[in-house]
């Protein structure tokens, strides 16, 4: 089938190239001409504007954005203008869901369609395949199956669920209409907030193998001091990259995070080269947002997103707080370190 | 070579198994005679008696035990009268680092080596092979690494990680000499205590994904209870099953314990078989212990296994605080339900 | 000067009683008639409708409200029929800020204007002073400074801080204009937030004392049990009902919240009366969003929300998956309690 | 009656004060002569070495330690050369009460006797009185409780509380025999624990006020940033010296340590000469580890405990590994602020 494809970052061209790879037509556009050049060279059409993007794809259309979430609205904007009933919006991004219902009401008005696509899979997903969260209207869904069949991952790349050897469902294909409008956003916002605390638990968890040896630290003896009581306990100097590669093989912690844990720590086992000022990119406030909306705990879910606040310093005023009623009640004064 | 196996439990008989496969000498031992009788036929030399499994060992002797951890000390007391100097016990349970610390130096006034191994693999582990963490001394880990090779998984049951195609260490194999007396189990601990959060990390994400319907359902309007603001946003009933084995492929939160939930999903979505009410079994405790006696934070590690006391009921009390402090300051009468 | 007060549950009654205490005029109006005339036998003037309330104020009107959130709405059309261009609205409920923002532009196209007042005191309120933070139009909330004194504890009623023996602000005498419209209630909900945590703060450590017996109780030997290494650490039986007490008098921990805990106590130390399904009422909700929001981290104060909707049942299903997946890996069976 | 102080820093100078001033005698040691010069001039009887100091103490001697904790065990093996069978040692110092028990046990074989008190009051305590949690046999706290009532608040330094108007347990007084050895810094350990997190809701709520203008801030359009949705709604700038002020009358999060806020508030409301490193001296860590070893749930607590940690740099090698797993699977490059 034929699919238009707006916006050619790593996400955007790597999904051109599987669904060239399996014969389907593609139109792509980007801002960057360099971007839109490449892709034709391997068989994309290019377009030259958003004007230009439209005109080339057949009604009814199909267009598809692959782009930074803040955009998004400002996009569908400017292609609602040459788009005609029946066709077809298609957005790959990390939308809020809230903002899918919002956006399907107002093209429905205009005859228009909308589909929520949570796309995982990163850079990598050109190689292994993308693993798609689909959101929207039965019918609309179906005639774009093809496209979302190309770009999953195949069935053989996971071993067959017990249970499931004669699944009809498309998620053993990696991918999935999980409801309608937002509801693809909403399982691939879920996914993220997941996401966030598996890399907290990995990260926690290696932090403190990585202070086992404070036992062979020297601590004060003052009463802002908490001596190590068993310091003869905490004499361990654990080779990092080595325990995440063997956990890799048969352990219960294996996992594609992990793997990739382990190539991070094959090439630099210090990580020097980050300074630990992780950034959060939406989908994991919301998962948190609607645990409380809905009245659920996340207790391992907001931890491992008000971490990521943390590390960005957002906390600093809070703990001067801390500093200050210490000092107000015991006298206790900081420690310079 | 020969290994003694004390504990013939689903994961000793397993290792017995994977162990005689590789050619090496089995010499097994249980409180049940079946369980022994079971391994004979398989090729495994039986025992009737702990004296009896000593004297059938040969020297120096490796006596691996695969018991509950509550059970390990009298049974290496047991053990000891027995043993001559240059055997070693291998400690293949859950045992808190801290004991194999005591232990090791009790049996080295013996003349006797200790060693901890750390076995994660589960009841899968005969066949995925097991992943072993091990501690104790260079020389006698040594001896008996044909042993720990055959037990672990093969180095192809995972994808080479880049940087590490000519890595010499036996990380890449699914074992590993971690360091001195304790260290097998330290990392086994943290293992577990990771664990711990990556299950707690699906819990929470799915549990989500199970309550985002919550706008279907009617709530009171007074004042003990949250409207809900925005009931259409919570509209949706999303098929479990079909979402837990749609992220096995191309998704980044693909694990090995995500690939187990499908499996329980697949044959319920509803878990009707299980009340819900956790266990833990030692080390997710002794990993936050870990992390508080080196001063490291635990924010998610924590979460996860305090959400296991409170799915026990052990929070009922601190509730019943809280509602009795809402009575004395607001009035407010708890609601039925 | 004149104050409306609609809804005369526990707070709106004592508000009227203490402005009639200091000689301002109230009209009063309840669907209860037995509340309104209640309050008439004591010098308010009653009103039958909101129609006669409105009617019997004088111009410039203000109408406080005290009604819980869900009814605000309404309850705001309902009187804006009445309202003339000049008079003003005050919710002194827990209304979301936000709510605020958007029924001040509302009510402005009708030239009317709107205060937020977040009151804290609860059914305390009448005898302690009721703590008000006031959002709104500085020449509308200066018009209300007699009602909002009368209606505040004395200055007295706390000691001085050093450093603010001169302070002008109506912070020291318990009101405060905090900012623009929605500040009131900003203040007032972040208020909430930090109750839930100090009020969690004492159940989790009482809960702590309550099991520091836990070395009493045997329990079993097998893989699902952690045995408690020292029991002997584990043998005390505290007496919560003065322990409580005990801290009222001198200790850091001190605070109008461990009054109230320790009065519970002295009734029940049991508290058997309470089943501990915590309610939670809007604002520590909105507190963490905010927090989310804001980008800045609440550990402590998500996981106080988090233990109330626990306490509710609300992460069943999360402990249900919990137990498949250690079904799945491990063969653990739940234990029956 | 006569007590011996040993530690004359600012709790136990103020301890011997408020003991003079109840006409009780006082042997006077620190190892600063001037610490010792100052109170003989108020009427303490001075000692130059632990030789001389228990040598002027009468038959049977009740010798008072306030020390730091890591240097309790010494100066009870110094103490202990001297003292004679029937005399106490008294430790009202923060010592965890796994040490009182050995001491206990250790000391009852010379014949001596040892009380554990848990001491809340910090530098306040000379004037406010000093709250008193203690351990050890009753023959022997009965005997000192002259001296623990002359330390402690009197009763009206608090209301009474409702239902104990003629209970006859000293806890009303400020002090309170709390059970068998270790039972007062166990209760004392727990009091610590709360604070932490009593003083964490103050501070994670204040932070959230304090950043209520994130909405004046531009932030960024890349993938890397959450836009925050609604700027408008987070324009405020709280004044919060202000703010604290106002909930010390009437509101239901009044406290002494809201006290000591406003006070720290009134003399600087940025805090500036706090930078945020928050020591943390012992109690609150045990606190967490008797919640895991009793199996219940301390999310609220262990939360502000891991903030602490964190706010000391403890975490960066945890967020280091987080930056590096976003680098791995999105190509995210940590932003530089």
């Amino acid at each position: 089938m034929q699919i238009g494809m707006l916006g050619l970052g790593r996400m955007g061209a790597g999904m051109v190239r599987r669904l060239l790879r399996d014969g389907h037509q593609c139109v792509a556009y980007d801002v960057s001409p360099q971007a839109v050049e490449a892709l034709v060279k391997e068989g994309a059409i290019g377009a030259t504007s958003t004007k230009d993007f439209i005109s080339k794809l057949t009604k009814p259309r199909a267009a598809w954005m692959m782009v930074p979430v803040a955009l998004v609205d400002r996009i569908i904007a400017d292609l609602a203008q040459y788009l005609e009933p029946g066709d077809t919006l298609i957005d790959g991004g990390n939308s809020y869901y809230k903002d899918d219902l919002r956006r399907a009401k107002e093209l429905a008005a205009k005859g228009l369609t909308y589909v929520d696509v949570g796309v995982s899979g990163g850079v990598w997903g050109a190689e292994r395949g993308f693993c798609q969260m689909i959101g929207g209207e039965t019918s609309v869904v179906k005639r774009l199956e093809p496209a979302f069949r190309s770009l999953a991952p195949k069935r053989e790349t996971a071993s067959i669920t017990p249970g499931r050897e004669h699944a009809t469902s498309t998620a053993d294909h990696g991918y999935l209409h999980c409801g309608p409008t937002g509801a693809g956003h909403f399982v691939k916002m879920v996914h993220n907030g997941i996401e966030y605390a598996l890399m907290a638990a990995y990260a926690e968890g290696l932090n403190i193998l990585k202070h086992a040896n404070a036992g062979k630290q020297s601590r004060e003896v003052d009463a802002e001091t908490t001596p190590l009581r068993n310091p003869e306990e905490f004499q361990y100097e654990f080779n990092l990259a080595d325990v995440t590669e063997l956990w890799r093989r048969g352990s219960v912690v294996g996992s594609w995070l992990l793997d990739l844990t382990a190539q991070a720590m094959a090439k630099d086992p210090n990580l020097a080269n980050f300074a630990g000022r992780v950034s959060d990119s939406g989908e994991g406030r919301w998962t948190v947002l609607a645990a409380i909306d809905e009245g659920v705990p996340a207790h391992v879910l907001s931890a491992a997103l008000f971490d990521r606040f943390e590390s960005r310093g957002q906390a600093d005023f809070a703990n001067k707080i801390l500093s200050a009623q210490r000092y107000m009640f015991g006298g206790h004064h900081e420690k310079a370190s």
